[in-house]
């Protein structure tokens, strides 16, 4: 067959590339595991009325079919792809309600699918890194609070292999309701709409927008420009929405109540994670359909790559009827991530393969002696492989030095007089050649298992 | 919504069956990195072309559509799910041939969807672990020994939580072949897809078949099946082989290179994994594919579900015209051991979240507290989380045996004279409570991290 070319919007990696990948994912996990946070993995497919359950037909769904089903006497459902893991989990929580414990702590790390055109760190085929908490009738608002903290302790924690700062935007449903509301403008989703449009168009544009579609005047115009403007991490930010606020005699209950949600975040943030959460009151998407707090994620100096971590609150996250399950969580985009680290060349890995050792072949007889100290080595958790051929040592420690392999290792051989000399290992990044035990020698801890790191 | 029911075929375990999940994944790719095969990722999708490459139209794949995609000015390439991973790899090799060493040892462990009618052990959507090695030319046959024996480890390496021990039946395309066309029999792929049935419908009918269908001999079908009723784990069946084709005056260079393969096979496995690697003679699927090796693997005492890793060796896993590639591998049918693991309740984990620590909450004023002591336990590498409310203590150790978390933590609190008092810990499950500093307090390496185990 000619050689195949790779399908737009479905990015692989090489398989240096994957240990950057697999590096993000178990850093992730590890932290999400450190914080009580239980691993679930639901099936790539969901029924298409669930997919579309909110309305969502501006997602571009990949529907299944099965190529014979002509010849199946019961059709089946019709089956698609996830476009997220939200909802995926919102359907395992009722239908797994009664064997779960709430309030649910989940994290789940999956493959979505939408058909959208590819563009700049958009795929159609990617990795979601997810984090929820959901309650069963009612969830504290704290947990608001904690969920965007571990993600800012996840991502702060790929710093150490070049992923750079990340700042959270954080701002909260109650608080531009309040707001809008407080001077006299009911439409609360039209006005998010306009909002949403600040960073693409302008305020000057925004304002002719939130009059003529939002029935504003131009002062109410002014005032929604001015509380879009407002930005800060510390808890001075709050201060100055209530004073915006009573200029305008704005000041409502639910205002006050969302002033109250997000001083608390930031100010558990300002303490636990100095810096990284910034309250935006420009924020506006999402707020249509989260009912709390919300939250998108910049790269700093990668802003316009888009958030890498979306997420909010919402008061259902799934209903039965009987129950209601309210959850907060935020949805790192791994893929896109892992693709600007990548693609940017901000970091590396040390190798491209896990064998800290090549342990030559001196003759095919004498295989079976290179397997030995092979085995002995695994046995003390040392990654290695054996040359695949005896050719010549200087072709095999070229096999080792094209995949990175930091070790060659010689077993010893019968001189003339018949006595086997001792093993060798030989470091091919100084040219050092040592005596060695296969029962008792060590790599460097850097050494052992490929490791990921900034590229300078 | 009301109550979603499972969809049949696509398995999904609650948070303590995907600790024992994630727990094999984890062995395994600890395996397989120890042996120095490097991991890779593939896309979920092949265009439909390559799938059916081989002419496998009796697959049931699933085929990609997308909802909207009317709108779109340019149709899509047809895409389907893969069904395997070996395919993909393939495909990967050809497309990335330029950027990859070979030999290529890569181990690649995912989802794939085949649209069949589910039945125990059987599913539309299950995990595969595969590893492969794969030259770009040749490929010595010594591979053909090494890769069943690291299967052999990794599954031997689940022992310890459970897993009933395996056995790896290999046979060779070369011995069947040389035997069969030595006793006068050219039809070898006939001869093969009758000597298959052998388990289902006896040897009698099978005898029969040969005859009927083959155009063998009464003579020819009793050596067939003379043939297939040999089996053993030591080199003594090279010798029976032998003697049957001598018998038959059947001796061949063929069926000769054939045994001399198996022989070294079975040879090594003798001394690396005693016991675990049988020559089964009867083995036919995939021979007629396979070039060389052939591998199937049951679960002792759990035969009747099937092999749960199956393989061999390829002259052609791909070819661009100008390279062929050679490859030898096996797959691990993860999702069909991790499924019976559970149903058959052979194993179970210690608990259903990962935190080894609940701290305990006395009022929300001072939740700051409990957190504090949250973050210093996590900087040692435990896993903890903070109680939901302020509920009373019962309450809250009730939180934890729930979920089987074995400690809870109670932050000191001031006593009258505004001192306060030393925290304490508190193992639920015997009851004992001591003084704990959250700065040196460690628990045992069994109570850190859920463990999966075996069930008595």
């Amino acid at each position: 067959m000619a050689k195949p070319t790779p399908l737009s919007g479905f990015p692989e990696w090489l398989p240096d590339g994957r240990i950057v990948e697999q590096h993000v994912l178990d850093t992730l996990r590890h932290t999400f595991e450190l914080h009580g946070f239980a691993g679930i993995e639901t099936r790539a497919v969901e029924p298409l009325d669930q997919l579309l359950r909110k309305g969502e037909t501006s997602k571009e769904v990949y529907l299944l079919s099965r190529l014979q089903e002509e010849n199946s006497q019961i059709p089946d459902k019709q089956l698609g792809l996830h476009f997220d893991l939200t909802v995926p989990f919102a359907r395992y929580v009722l239908e797994n309600a009664g064997k779960l414990a709430f309030p649910l702590r989940r994290y789940q790390i999956q493959k979505v699918w939408r058909g959208e055109r590819p563009q700049d760190g958009r795929f159609r085929e990617f990795i979601q890194a997810d984090i929820d908490v959901v309650g069963a009738g009612e969830l504290p608002y704290h947990f608001e609070v904690e969920v965007p903290l571990v993600i800012a302790e996840a991502l702060g924690s790929l710093a150490g292999i070049g992923l750079p700062p990340v700042r959270i935007l954080v701002n909260n449903r109650r608080v531009a309701e309040g707001f809008y509301r407080g001077i006299g403008l009911d439409d609360v989703e039209g006005v998010l709409r306009q909002i949403d449009k600040l960073d693409k168009i302008g305020p000057e544009k925004v304002s002719g927008l939130l009059v003529a579609e939002c029935g504003a005047t131009e002062d109410q115009a002014k005032a929604c420009l001015a509380l879009a403007s407002i930005s800060g991490s510390d808890v001075g930010v709050i201060a100055e929405v209530r004073a915006l606020a009573e200029s305008h005699g704005a000041v409502t209950e639910l205002l006050e109540t969302g002033l109250g949600e997000l001083e608390a975040l930031i100010a558990a943030a300002s303490e636990r994670a100095p810096g990284v959460v910034v309250a935006d009151l420009k924020i506006a998407r999402g707020l249509d359909y989260y009912t709390g707090s919300v939250y998108e994620t910049v790269l700093v100096g990668h802003e316009q790559l888009g958030s890498v971590c979306s997420g909010g609150r919402y008061d259902t996250l799934a209903s039965d009827g009987r129950n209601t399950y309210p959850g907060v969580g935020l949805s790192i985009g791994v893929s896109r991530l892992v693709s600007r680290l990548l693609s940017a060349e901000l970091v590396r890995a040390t190798r491209s393969v896990p064998s800290a050792v090549l342990v030559a072949v001196s003759s095919e007889e004498e295989r079976a002696v290179s397997d030995a100290v092979a085995t002995a080595l695994r046995a003390r958790d040392i990654p290695v492989e054996v040359a695949p051929s005896a050719a010549k040592f200087g072709k095999q420690i070229k096999y080792a030095d094209r995949r990175g392999i930091p070790f060659v290792w010689f077993p010893g051989t019968a001189g003339e007089d018949g006595v086997v000399g001792a093993d060798q290992v030989k470091d091919i990044r100084s040219g050092e050649q040592v005596d060695a035990d296969a029962a008792t020698w060590e790599p460097s801890d850097e050494d052992r298992w490929p490791q990921v790191v900034p590229v300078p």
